[in-house]
């Protein structure tokens, strides 16, 4: 993979601030920044996180070359050359830590916290946001889209609405990881291992004399991998007799035809009716996909007006996530050292959702061992024991405390893992299958209450009390 | 600029076809394929054409590597060494015409038309859709903010909600072409010349004992650029008499300080009072910049109710094209070869504005000499001569062609300029100042009833008489 040269692929702003902590000479502080976000999107009940691969491959690669260091002596802040040097020789030293692409993740709880330089750390805000924000978006969209279409097949065909290249590539992994089963990029066949998958468009038809000229021509090409789009001219008094005369000559050759390709018209009747004629021709082997402006609540409609449909090809609506196109995940400091210690910082703000949470925080997942779910998401400060030791912990509404519960007998699994420690790569990336593996097990940790696609229960992400109480002993110092 | 290689960026089906082409023998039939879209995006009553350059960029550089190849092996369609040796062998011989980036454009008329044996225009297909298309949308929503703004500043603040990396550059691109003042991606900034700008986030100043200190140091390190952001803690109540403190500090330098920047909160109140404090302490110089999910219509009626704000903002809401994040571009076959000649083509569809229009056309924009203003843009098959020849020809709507006029005395632009002939670029990519000098002009052409942001009149796009009866007679064949 040709990978581009990205570290000026972030906000103006943190050059700045780079700039001036190497003025200030506090660009060597410690500051730890953590990636959350406040509200889940689509009104779904849980998100997919995704952006991991990415990440440490940008990570990897972050360096200033000439073309950068020529590029930013060019700017109206002329900054020194001793500044641009310090840049020259900058290497990521800190640490990372992140959830694994595919785990099941919540609103204001930390999914990536990264402990390092404040130089270092400003530097690779932008990027980590851009990256993370839009794959997450779009493994949970795929993950919704996944949920009602069960086992039917799920292909992703957004590349030519997707917002430019990467989106492409990297929204057909995202979709891969919740369960599509592939996509109709090339590209990211070849970058990823996804199957791509394909047949032909309605330009194979016109360019043929006829319709059924078009069919036969592909089939004798393409013998083993024939689906056939059926509405160039009229799905079912053209495409679909003509698609049944080519299967039959593929039978005469001892082959079997894959499907046809519905592409407008009402897919419910449509498939219903073209079901019919195929199993009325004795080609019940013969699959139907459909596509055009797909997305789950289409599908979840078809699918209960018993369209026959066996695959699904996804494009704009999964790739672009239209109906929310943007995740806010935000990169927020929440501890900086001072005096050689780390001391938690807070933002204040008249929207309370935006006040930060302070401190240098582990979050757990609590899987209630009786019944192997998992019952919260529980945020301390990292020096707390009790909820690493198993021991009982209250579990309280940060919003409404007085809505509490204690919980015994539990396992805490850390929701985030340590990627990169003082700037060397420790987590080996896992496969795409891996992940893809991984990502079905979350979904089994959880109650389908939480996991509905429409009004979802909310799943609970909990406080301690030690770290509630810091938050709260913060905001009343900030208030005026 | 280290460029990806990006001729695997298609859709699966695209290489199936060409295989299907490459075994029937009929891979060196010419074939004219033209984009367009439907409808307009927003309810906006234009497009602004932007995504060219990336597409010359792309055609420059389409060459089958060998990872290209090695990959194409693994394929299940085994595709024989042959074919693998007509893809190492590909070059684009064909030819490619364009509107210019910064035209307006409207809906059912051609932007781009490759003319090329089907072979390479098959392949193409995908890439030029999801350039132009994502290119063509943000261009098109920048054009929307930038009328309600004004004279204002505008910048591009989007990069971290971006959908991946290649929308947060051509994103930046596309909205500078549309009358964006800048950009915060410091990589756009390189790879374009887009001025970059930016000053500090929230963390500079938590990362501080206090906001005041922040202010302080920031200033100290960047005299000559110093915007404040003032809601870490309480705008008015400590954000702005901070920020005068640090403006009074640099006057005693003899500097003065840019602007404040808001990013929460009323910003018509907040912007008004903030307004009179600076001015009341003698800072009618400092600016105020405002930020915070704004959008063309935010912005107009924070204008509406007085709001003193000099420079936008903008991020999510324009990056992502968030009301309506794709442009449906399609990629329509027109003509084909057939026995030497080219014949026209139509695809049929129950949904009547998903009919073709066939055959080879010219498109020109009409203008009336005697206002100097665009009258109609007319869509004629290449070989009729009255139009270039400025003879009178009659305007009908091609929908309703009771609704008719003439027109005498017109010029008739091209509104496609070659770009490559017979594989040769034969266009010299403008740059990006001369493409927004082009885009102004381009506004300065149309009555302003066409151009309104809410229910604009329809700009007429109209066929020739010759054309129109032929799409009829080709619809007529073609039912059943």
């Amino acid at each position: 993979m040709n990978e581009e040269q990205l570290i000026l692929h972030t906000d103006k702003y943190q050059i700045n601030m780079m700039y001036a902590h190497w003025v200030q000479g506090s660009q060597n502080e410690k500051a730890v920044f953590e990636i959350y976000f406040r509200k889940l999107p689509f009104g779904n009940g849980f998100a997919v996180f995704a952006g991991l691969e990415r990440v440490v491959r940008y990570m990897r690669n972050l360096r200033f070359g000439e073309e950068e260091l020529a590029y930013l002596r060019t700017q109206e802040e002329n900054y020194p050359e001793a500044f641009l040097q310090a840049l020259r020789d900058f290497r990521f030293t800190g640490s990372l830590y992140a959830a694994p692409e595919g785990t099941l993740v919540f609103a204001n709880e930390p999914l990536v916290r990264v402990e390092a330089r404040i130089f270092e750390a400003q530097l690779i805000e932008t990027a980590l946001l851009n990256f993370v924000n839009y794959q997450t978006l779009v493994a949970t969209k795929a993950a919704r889209v996944k949920q009602v279409a069960g086992e039917d097949g799920l292909m992703e065909f957004g590349t030519r609405r997707a917002q430019e290249a990467d989106a492409a590539v990297w929204g057909a992994r995202a979709a891969y990881i919740a369960g599509f089963d592939g996509t109709s990029n090339v590209r990211a066949g070849m970058l990823f291992g996804i199957p791509a998958k394909g047949t032909h468009a309605h330009s194979w038809v016109q360019g043929h004399e006829s319709e059924d000229e078009a069919f036969r021509k592909f089939a004798e090409a393409l013998p083993d991998h024939v689906t056939l789009l059926v509405d160039t001219y009229d799905t079912l008094k053209s495409g679909v007799p003509n698609a049944i005369r080519t299967a039959r000559a593929l039978e005469a050759q001892g082959k079997r035809m894959q499907a046809i390709r519905l592409d407008s018209g009402d897919l419910a009747y449509l498939s219903k009716t073209a079901r019919e004629m195929l199993d009325e021709a004795g080609l019940s082997y013969v699959r139907i996909v459909a596509s055009n402006d797909l997305d789950e609540s289409i599908i979840f409609n078809l699918k209960a007006q018993g369209a026959r449909i066996d695959t699904w090809g996804v494009g704009t609506q999964l790739i672009t996530a239209a109906d929310q196109p943007s995740l806010g995940g935000v990169y927020k400091l929440v501890a900086r050292e001072r005096d050689g210690e780390l001391v938690p910082v807070i933002k204040i703000s008249g929207n309370p959702e935006k006040v930060t949470t302070p401190g240098l925080k582990e979050a757990y997942r609590l899987i209630n061992r009786s019944t192997g779910k998992a019952e919260a998401d529980y945020i301390a400060l990292r020096h707390e024991q009790d909820v690493r030791q198993g021991e009982r912990i209250k579990l309280f509404d940060p919003v409404h405390p007085y809505i509490y519960k204690y919980l015994d007998d539990y396992e805490a699994i850390p929701l985030l893992q340590p990627i990169f420690m003082n700037g060397e790569q420790v987590y080996a990336l896992p496969s795409l299958g891996e992940i893809r593996r991984y990502h079905r097990e979350q979904l089994a940790l959880f109650w389908p209450e939480y996991l509905r696609k429409l009004h979802p229960e909310a799943y609970p992400v909990d406080l301690s009390t030690e770290l509630w109480e810091l938050k709260m002993e913060m905001i009343a110092k900030f208030r005026y």
